[in-house]
């Protein structure tokens, strides 16, 4: 058996997010357990960096694998790039160490959050932005993000109930304008479901001027997700990229 | 009446191209007057610089229309926008002289036409690119495109056989490269049906060894669509620039 590393991208529009789950529609592991399988002629389980939400886009993940095959890296590589969808890129491949495993040894993840701030259309990048004209304080944005840097108990900004830590570190939250569209970054060593968009969500609401930047800190503190901010659409999502 | 200016972009992926033509299709033409002539509740006859073939898009693409209205422009523009669908967007909207017309006073136009020149997948870019993997030889194509500066007979650069004549002026051709994205951009007073993607199509061969530089002259000359390349698939080209 030998253990693979493959960097992809992926436009997520048409999935119902990275985990695959039974019959409910077209995922983006599914999909390339489904394409790797049949090109190797036996069950292949594929590990992913993050696992994006439903609609969810990546810039680059990560994703390891076992198969055995005397192929080399780029017979294979060429092969998934012939049989994968146009959706799905794979930007390389290589041989991973034996233990490696693309979700237990990241170290970070950086998402992107892509807003089109304007009343101008965005035809070329409507399906990887969320569309949202009028006056956006990003200075108090900023400030609001502020109070998320660090580690902290992320309860408040996520969807769900798991008996699992909520605590997660932040390493940097970046708040920037390239004319009509306003990025936000965020860097940690883990998300929880939909975090990064209940943060954006949230940021977007200080933005707005319908919460004060110190607000964070009692969300934070509340670990009630009734709390924060709506959930930024999926579509304006990216998993930019992935540390180990 | 008033005579209307306006600046407007598409992703032209779902359209038969700019023209109206009866009822076999979706057209940017069709959809703005439809859109317009119900928006304003008499009929509208929309003028455009450039007649986009089928699939391909625009970036600036300039339009002229006469209505009788008490509308601002901002308020038409608005109206327009909540409107149109989301792969036509309006740029901007003003009253132009009374004898403006979009294609008559145009005086040039720039296409840009995306090869995405590389192995490695374009998931983000894909609807507008052309994907041509292998070596392209970016001197030679350079060379060719020199023979076809200038003012001509591009008889062999276009599809279809009308009695008008065939001669147009192209003042510049750019080929440069971004990363895998290999950009050839043509700047002329006309473009006959299909002549930036036969162009493209035949600096494509040139690139690729099959022809020579010197042979783009023969190929002018012969006023023989036979005599040129390929036509360069549709998605690639993009209506960029219209000039007045």
């Amino acid at each position: 058996m030998r253990n693979f590393r493959l960097e992809l991208c992926y436009d997520g529009s048409r999935y119902r997010g990275w985990q695959k789950q039974g019959n409910t529609g077209a995922t983006i592991q599914g999909k390339l357990e489904d394409t790797l399988s049949r090109l190797l002629d036996q069950p292949v389980e594929v590990h992913g960096a993050g696992r994006t939400d439903a609609g969810v886009h990546a810039r680059q993940q990560t994703a390891s694998f076992r198969a055995d095959t005397a192929l080399s890296c780029a017979e294979l590589l060429a092969l998934l790039r012939a049989h994968l969808p146009e959706d799905i890129g794979a930007l390389s491949l290589t041989q991973a160490a034996p233990r490696f495993h693309a979700r237990l040894n990241c170290v970070g993840k950086t998402y992107v959050y892509r807003i089109w701030n304007s009343e101008q259309p965005s035809v070329f990048e409507r399906k990887y932005v969320w569309r949202l004209p009028g006056a956006l304080d990003e200075a108090a944005m900023r400030r609001a993000a502020a109070y998320l840097i660090g580690e902290h108990d992320f309860a408040a900004f996520h969807t769900g109930r798991s008996k699992k830590s909520t605590v997660r570190r932040i390493d940097a939250i970046d708040i920037s304008r390239r004319g009509e569209e306003l990025r936000i970054s965020l860097r940690g060593n883990g998300f929880l479901y939909n975090m990064a968009r209940i943060i954006t969500g949230t940021l977007v609401d200080v933005g707005q001027g319908k919460r004060a930047p110190e607000d964070l800190q009692a969300i934070l503190e509340s670990r009630e997700r009734a709390c924060a901010g709506p959930t930024a659409p999926a579509q304006g999502l990216c998993l930019w990229e992935t540390q180990y």
